[in-house]
């Protein structure tokens, strides 16, 4: 009996889009306000769906709990009041835009997640903004 | 033309997540506060998702007033302002968790809908935790 | 790297579920409420997702300003502050429900995108239905 | 013991901002697309705010059930599903912006609500243009 | 330079609406399905406004991170995953409405809060059912 | 006939919480994360609420069009997609905390405003986190 589960946290975070391999004027009119260079910021929403067979003991595909603190562990200590671009590993070479945030976000979860799972990560970057990571 | 419908729903209840297979101790360990011995509630949200041929003299998938009433007769009329441990069949003998309820709400519904339709459905305990069954 | 990438836009129309070849009796009976000769509206929230490849230079899917500027030209222009069964070409002969909403916008936006991103509408007529097409 | 309780009901209207004693150019002028002649449409949502004193045999202001009952017969039967400008008679000679919808709710409520309790309305047009009546 | 602060937080309790004046008979007539014997529940969510000076060295009127804690050591120790009827002192000979959860509420971060402060709750027992205590 | 109209508009924004006359280590005590030297985010949500009489000729307050611009030359055009710390005046000798947000906004439209209307802010820094000015 196999049914997916989903945990929502979030963090709040500074970036700025931008390629390195390009002038300012270049970045400035591909990404437009998105990549002022004294950054900018945003309140991100993820959404962490695991899918997975119930234990019949539990009830629980997951324990939230333990699903929660592995989001806390690997997301938001590494993004949560951070600026993105100076401040992780993740983001050094690569432009932390939310289709970026969320293939990082599904990689650092994957290593720490039981094979048995599926993983898929929503971001949303604002109301109106959101990914999907892998697709369906 | 096939195309997806959605309509949500609410219910609230009383639950508590108790294994009757274990001890107090052994409950309390794995479920910490949600085996709370005299319970605690949600606001659960309840979304089926009905797929099917748009129908042309309505330009319905299904008449969305019958996907209410069903929904109202088969869950909300079972399981609101209930316990849903004390008061309810379903879950004499198994534990109501988020992934439970959302099994046994698909298997109530999928009795009373037309077998050319593919149901699925999402529930919400909180903002923060929700399911989804069957996997896609 | 496939990421589905979404942008949500609204607008606000008038209209009625009226199937011509019925008399008022029968759209009265079939439809209730919402087929009041004199019109009804909705505040409908539309959600366009879009599946392809990251660019690596970008790190986008798709440009979202331009994602929101074709929503714009195609769906706002023509339904924003509409009456859809007298002001739109579209819902001449086809009842304005969700469901052929949906799709209708799917078709609009399905010309003007490129042939390499998988298109998915998402419209929402109330906070309580809302459906999705084409079907995953 | 003050409390103030909320109950907040929805309905779906269409409507059109117009003034009767000018012509179509200067009211497409002064409303610009919300004076479509043939209408456009929104779901309201309306908050009912009644302030009194908790009763203390049953710990209520005023039982919630009787209040939403009182919402649905004085407001919902006069606007759900109708066209406010064609199928209403408190708006034959009154502009129906939020702010008179609002005006007019409360008057409508304040003749059926008993003269101890305080009486607000707040009226959602969207999620971003709402209105308060009377002002605190 | 008086501003308000607002701080949100959430819990998740059982409850049953009972007068023990009353025979079951009369407590099912007055408060429905909300006196079911083996209790249901909801997701309260607490809104507490703090109204103060802006301390000019911080840019705050109270530090959030110490009003989240206030909040969680009254509030959520005492009321989130309990029975509120049987698992509380506050509510042995009070009737758990919502109207009596806002002002047990305010009275309990009231005693805790510098004088100098003004304190108002807002408690929402669904999305359409919400309190405010002390009134404006 | 006095009533409040509230528009909502947001933007996106990077920020430190950080006082000049304090070294490094008492900004990193008091204001904890929020202090991060190379900056963090939000997506912020402003209200703006705007009381007069109803212009009987309009049914309006005040044109919703005209006061989202308003905002959108006063507010956004300032603080969207900027370093509030490094790219703007108003805040080189004020630390942007939300309390002080809301006061430099309230101040900015104050001046635009026609004196016969009443303002209020409301801005929210997230969603569990939001000021008001002035005080009610």
């Amino acid at each position: 009996m196999k049914v997916s589960v989903f945990r929502k946290e979030h963090f709040n975070s500074a970036h700025r889009l931008y390629n390195k391999d390009w002038d300012e004027e270049t970045n400035a009119r591909v990404f437009g306000k998105c990549s002022n260079p004294n950054y900018h910021g945003h309140n991100y929403d993820i959404i962490v769906k695991v899918t997975g067979e119930i234990d019949s003991r539990t009830g629980y595909v997951i324990d939230m709990k333990e699903l929660s603190t592995l989001i806390k562990e690997e997301i938001l200590q590494a993004f949560d009041h951070k600026n993105l671009n100076l401040d992780t590993e993740e983001f050094k070479d690569l432009i932390p835009t939310a289709e970026n945030i969320a293939v990082v976000s599904y990689n650092k979860l994957r290593k720490r997640l039981d094979e048995k799972f599926d993983l898929k990560i929503k971001l949303y970057e604002t109301e109106r903004n959101f990914v999907e990571y892998p697709v369906s």
